[in-house]
């Protein structure tokens, strides 16, 4: 098969489109459920949902940086900007805000990859109160238990204190498969257990269950027992944050010699720079061993492992990398703070 | 005022207007709010809901029948043919079926009172699925707790391992109150959570809280301890059972002599009987005391507890009473066997 990418020509078969599906992902269900879908010779979708209930910063691009991947194996993408997950999350995301929410994702989305073709965006709202979703969204209530929701939906909402709405997300979800008419959906491993509940429950409503790719999480900058949140600027590295910040957020980072276990960095490079650039360019002193170019995750932990790497040298090429990947996006918040208005302190560059 | 009533003319002031609404009432919520109400000299209506999950039968005809007072009192009465309630409730409504039971329902309420003008009746799936409403439903399950929602509704659903959409059920019935444009609510005294509930909640959307309307529930046929249900044909009295059945039951019925307490022949008609007719007549032989008219509650309770009737005597009126007044349905349903096709036996009459 000859196919289009966004990055380069390429004749594919099945097995490529696979691989290319499968890496850098921590699972897919079911390995076999996809081989199916892939040849079957039906044109194929994905899509990725993003609730817009905080700033955008890099623990986001990982899944959605794997949309690349789906590309390049000829399946459409999709970005549905989940206003109604949101809400439905989040009180503070006031119901007045959405339009505005939705609005700065977008805009942060594109903005954070050289994207060829801009994805095709989707906003819940505009389908999720329809009297046909509505409908499906009743009759899987009346087949879910409040134990089951609860379970399915215990990594993604925040389940202080737990609302009605926290219930209804996880339903919402798994329809959301059906209506944007997918295919597969792509997600952090956080989602795992929505997943697997609309696997088992699309299926109830007589729609084919969906094939689930979850990609990894990074971890914490600040090292194991911390979060990266978006409502705690320091915790997480926003695309249009400073270039000072951005160095600082990263020299801070948790990334002790030779271990790669919780290492902030490693990871950064391993789940989001690798990925989405195929090389890790490390600029080094001759007397330190020179310049070297990472092409493989493995090659980069037995480096580090080995201690051939030092921390600090990776820490300023990733500083450097981000940076510079980032460039369009700072230039833009510069100009247009209008987009960040009223939205809280925590949208704000740090 | 000047005002008409389904059962004669009369001039009505304001006391007047809350005592006809409060009569055979258990609690008014709240009293001074529905005084306010009366005064206020605007057009008032009230609604009762009726999920249709079962049978209509004896027991949901207390709070039906206290209609006909809102209207004496120059109030509007609906009927809400609750649906999507029914569905939310039970698995066994299929969606399928809800057409079926619509009509039935509308059909029981429709023979079972000696309606003047047929009140006006409003499917809930008319307007449930708007997206006003829907999004007014996402709106309250972000600031309901599952723990307030299993609280709302833990008298009316069935409660059994809960589904997520027993929570969603007291938040629909709530928004119910302002998209029926209602002034007063009027329900069994099994509503009382889902009534606090819709009081407490209305307002925090910025709606205006109603006043709630609570009738007595009728003691199980078969005495403490047995329940009236839809689904066990003996337990109930349905509208279009045979004389016969109807005889049997009420021979039946829980009714210790001199004890009122619990004592179902004594609730039937003090919360029923007398409610709608304003007088219930016992025929008795000479040699027993002779014919009696009994022209309310307290009278019965006083002559019944001092022995001065015997159960067999009330017995033998009540049956008599209700084959009266339950030919029309009887007939009905004896021609129109159709409409209770495919619903299941306990709909048969018995």
């Amino acid at each position: 098969m000859f196919i289009y990418s966004n990055r380069f020509y390429i004749i594919m078969d099945l097995g490529d489109r696979f691989d290319l599906i499968k890496r850098n992902t921590s699972e897919i269900i079911t390995e076999d459920n996809l081989k199916n879908l892939l040849s079957s010779g039906k044109p194929l979708s994905v899509y990725i949902g993003r609730a817009p209930t905080g700033s955008i910063h890099l623990g986001h691009l990982v899944a959605l940086g794997k949309l690349f991947d789906f590309e390049r194996a000829s399946i459409k993408p999709k970005i549905l900007i989940a206003d109604l997950h949101a809400a439905l999350d989040d009180l503070k995301s006031k119901w007045e805000e959405l339009d505005k929410r939705v609005d700065y994702t977008k805009k942060c989305i594109e903005l954070a990859f050289d994207w060829e073709r801009t994805p095709e965006f989707v906003r819940g709202s505009d389908f999720q109160l329809s009297q046909a979703y509505v409908s499906d969204v009743l009759k899987l209530s009346t087949i879910t238990t409040v134990e089951k929701a609860l379970h399915a939906a215990s990594e993604v909402t925040r389940m202080k204190n737990p609302k009605v709405s926290e219930l209804i997300y996880p339903i919402m979800q798994s329809l959301d498969e059906e209506y944007l008419d997918v295919d597969i959906q792509l997600g952090g491993t956080d989602q795992r257990h929505i997943f697997t509940y609309a696997r088992e429950y699309l299926e109830k409503l007589g729609y084919r269950k969906r094939v689930e790719v979850l990609t990894p999480l990074i971890a914490s900058i600040r090292g194991p027992g911390t979060k990266m949140s978006s409502s705690v600027p320091e915790s997480n590295i926003k695309i249009y944050d400073s270039e000072e910040s951005v160095k600082k957020k990263i020299m801070n980072g948790y990334c002790p010699e030779g271990v790669v276990e919780d290492n902030f960095i490693i990871q950064l490079i391993n789940f989001f720079i690798l990925p989405n650039d195929g090389t890790f360019h490390i600029e080094r002193d001759a007397k330190f061993g020179g310049n070297i170019d990472i092409n493989s995750s493995e090659q980069l932990i037995k480096l580090y492992t080995e201690k051939k790497i030092h921390p600090l040298d990776l820490k300023n090429s990733v500083a450097e990398n981000l940076i510079k990947r980032f460039k369009n996006a700072r230039d833009y918040f510069e100009r247009q703070t209008d987009l960040l208005e009223g939205l809280g302190k925590s949208f704000l560059p740090y």
